[in-house]
């Protein structure tokens, strides 16, 4: 399995009340000690502006401990310039300079072969009622894409949709609109990013979400996280929702996704090696056990509306309840 | 404005525990009579099959009380047949079922020049993870509603997403992916019922899903109610969500919507002839004072992210907070 | 363990669509000959009225399936004249007739030797901010609880909190107020009923409930089912949440509850004996395997806040991820 | 009225994403010039420790401006040093800290005659299922409670509940557990904030917790903003929940409420200072309209269950729908 762990781990995870944050943060270069030292991890996204000497660093850095360039994501959410909006900001000027981020992010990503360019548009939305006129942003917003998708077609661009946080509402808010997207710019190079958690906090079954976005052959990349369904928690897979995040790896096994997985989590409180060792465990653990279910009695058991006996199926073979 | 009443306010309104409802319900005539009492509520939607005499017998009742023909609604949801889905259902012969009584649907309504054939998929989805293979079921929607659609196109057929209740999960759950169906069946007469309640219990902005479903051409039909947000109270309009039906219709009438608004609420415990009344008078006088909003101003408050000035023109110009 | 089952299993389970119901239900004997083949059911709950011939009848029934009485349960959900409220009704005939009903089931169970009667105050809530005056509703429910826990302090009367369904608001709606009602009638045979799922839909942590309710002494009895945390789905324990309702057995187990579990689901689209079946085996199962977890090395990582061990434990001890 | 302004005006605002924040934010002295502006703010609250020369400067700049001191707030909740908790935190030297921190800010309260103690216990909570032992971790709470309440009669403690963030478990989460603990300490000066939002986002009606609160003779102190629900998204009063929020003025007015109000917004992304003008405005003028009600006839109307002729009336006294 190709997997990643974001860099949350090792940051000191600030909000906005511990804004010193609640423990301190490594240095990157630890970072990627740290990160050698946990086995099953074989990629490293980055954020980008990277902050290294050159481009030629990541890749060295990266193979110093064995391991590949996962996603670059261009930095549209830490910086107060986008307070309002990347693609969808009013002012022309700012929304000019995120797409020339977005398409130095694909340079960089065909350099240095990485797996993608994430965008997670985190301020293009609003927060009030009357705030915007809807119809004027979504054209913004797909006019910013189909430039992003067209600039090059050897690198693929996936968008990461949120319904909220930062903002109360977010443009790119689930599956659905996501898909409209990619069909409305009809590019190649444009996908989805399903967040496990992102999907149960926009009211989906993230399973469903696969076989959704998997129909329109957009399922470009996944993250791994928990939440209890109303917000964004970035706890540990499979953590609250067992059977869910087993019947998600379940569907990502039925639509044959080999794709990477990126360890999405905020460790604020918790140990964050021993959450990234777990987590990783994790991804492994619930692939296998999707695995191994009987996949044909199963579809069968559908096919008849057998509910319950599924159920009892499901009881008996993943859970130690007897 | 063009305005219809559903049932709910002359039937006794059962619900699981109170099965023989909150009151006697009227006989179909004399619901007539009470409705034509209303003023301006001037169309009557059918469920299909309707109970009349034969089809000739709706024009006429509906002549008798000078008010038009509404949508036409097949049943697809009050019968048991139906439990496990209709387009979708596991059984071939249900959903050919299912598909014939949506076609004689639609053959009534150009009969009778109904406004539209509404689809409210109640039993297609599920209730417990691991239930379903959701590409198998994709594909059952998107052909069904093809077959449907290429009936004939003359009529406007008209997809109502609900994302719960009955089921815990629909497959038709929001705009988004209503969108994409209509998108991937391609026909011009497929398009969405944008009912208030539905899309804020599925966690959406209902003012800008008018902007969206609009953007493509596809906002058929307007269903009125309100509700906490997280369930189909089916409440009376703007009776929770002030502000947020305010919006809705000043974006209806920025996209220019000219078409019917159902009355769909469920008033058990409340006088039903008044909660009519008092819906009527509600959706004509949100319509008014959202078009008397300037325009214009707001526009360009927008266009600057002057939003404290819009939530001030808004309480100075719509409350009676000063 | 003392298990009971709701008689939703062989109901109709019509609701406010499907009026008919999504099945044939059984006639009360029919009923009795089903639940006396499910192993494990040792309880049978009633409602009052319970259209018997007289209560010895009550008596005679359950001991020709060698089983206990469960809870009486006075009907205070299903008939229209309650629609208005129950105790906190603003006419004080109903009011009062409500109050008999109460008095009459606690005769009932002492008779019938019942484990305690169930208060669920269906109608006791609103719709509509502006419907009431709290205070009155709350000195009205207050003065009501008192009474019928003074009336006979050797039959345990117990109230059943749920925040919504059917009104959108219950006065009655999560832990706290249910244990402060308590409190300020004072009366040592009134306690709480502990649904799993009207805790999870009230946004509490059940297991969380249970060491709050079991502090007062009031934990009287248990509701076993599950939901998606937003309203009372009513499905099979443990089907969606694994972890929390481990932990709700887990904690019961800590305080030490050994009182009744009720079965209380709503199967209305799967087999209904089936459904009992697996809704024993895992009820059983689950408190098995809380018991068999480590509770003293998990008490000692929880006091060194070594959450992350207390995870990779239970992973290993109660799943089949490895 | 008694209206205060929390410091997040004035704050860069940042986030977990936007650490910087969203703008820069002004040096303690310039704010209290920029709220010497804002006519209608009449107290100042103040964090513990408050960083400046000595107590007497509070006083000092309090007057100077012409305001008075409102709110003490002990720091329990921007510090890393609590993020396990602090009256229940597992180690008893940070428990100690945190009770003396707590009874340093009544003398403090004391000197300065500020309003009343407010204690937020953010980290006094837990993220993940199976994480604490809740009956130690409650047996902390009211044994810290307790002593605080009683090291000095003559400063009230406020406690503000909330049900998460940051934590997704806080457990002091709602209306009834606040009374509950009031109530098992005992103690006259321990009482409730009731924070607008918060009650919102617990699921409550916070009208209705108004009257639950003053019923215990426990408001002592209100918070005023507004949300989406599932969130404290601390949004202008009344920008997104009209009716609730003038319900919330109406029954504030009817328990007699004459204590001070906390203007407790985010705006991160709005103009502070006009947010706070607005705000006060809003708040005078909430009251002021519900004050203007016909509170005899709504009560007449209350008690014969005309819910309709209610809603009739409140639109058009309240709003310009006509």
């Amino acid at each position: 399995m190709k997997i990643e762990a974001a860099g949350a781990a090792f940051s000191p995870c600030p909000d906005r009340f511990v804004t010193e944050g609640y423990r301190e943060g490594l240095p990157l270069l630890e970072q990627f000690e740290e990160l050698s030292k946990i086995e099953g991890l074989n990629g490293i996204p980055f954020l980008y502006p990277h902050g290294l000497k050159d481009n030629k660093e990541m890749t060295r850095l990266c193979e110093s401990i064995n391991r590949s360039v996962g996603t670059i994501c261009p930095d549209t959410y830490t910086i107060r310039k986008w307070k309002s909006g990347t693609l969808t900001n009013n002012d022309p000027k700012t929304r000019r300079e995120s797409l020339e981020l977005i398409k130095e992010s694909m340079d960089l990503c065909h350099e240095v072969k990485g797996a993608d360019v994430l965008l997670w548009l985190a301020h293009d939305g609003y927060d009030y009622p009357f705030e915007h006129d809807y119809s004027n942003k979504w054209d913004m917003l797909v006019e910013g894409l189909r430039e992003v998708a067209n600039y090059r077609s050897d690198v693929k661009v996936t968008i990461e949709y949120k319904a909220k946080e930062p903002m109360t509402h977010q443009y790119i808010s689930d599956a659905g609109k996501s898909l409209l997207l990619c069909r409305e710019v009809g590019a190649e190079n444009l996908g989805v990013v399903l967040d496990f958690g992102h999907s149960m906090a926009a009211g989906e079954n993230p399973a469903e979400a696969v076989d959704l976005i998997a129909r329109y052959n957009k399922l470009f990349h996944i993250h791994m996280n928990d939440n209890y369904r109303s917000w964004d928690d970035d706890l540990l897979t499979g953590s609250v929702h067992f059977w869910e995040t087993l019947e998600f790896f379940y569907r990502l096994a039925a639509v044959g996704y080999d794709g990477w997985f990126v360890i999405d989590i905020w460790p604020s409180r918790i140990d964050g090696v021993k959450a990234l060792k777990e987590s990783v465990k994790r991804i492994q653990s619930f692939d296998k056990l999707a695995r191994e279910l009987p996949m044909k009695e199963i579809s069968r058991l559908q096919a008849q509306n057998k509910t319950m006996d599924i159920l009892e199926l499901l009881r008996e073979k993943t859970t130690r309840l007897h």
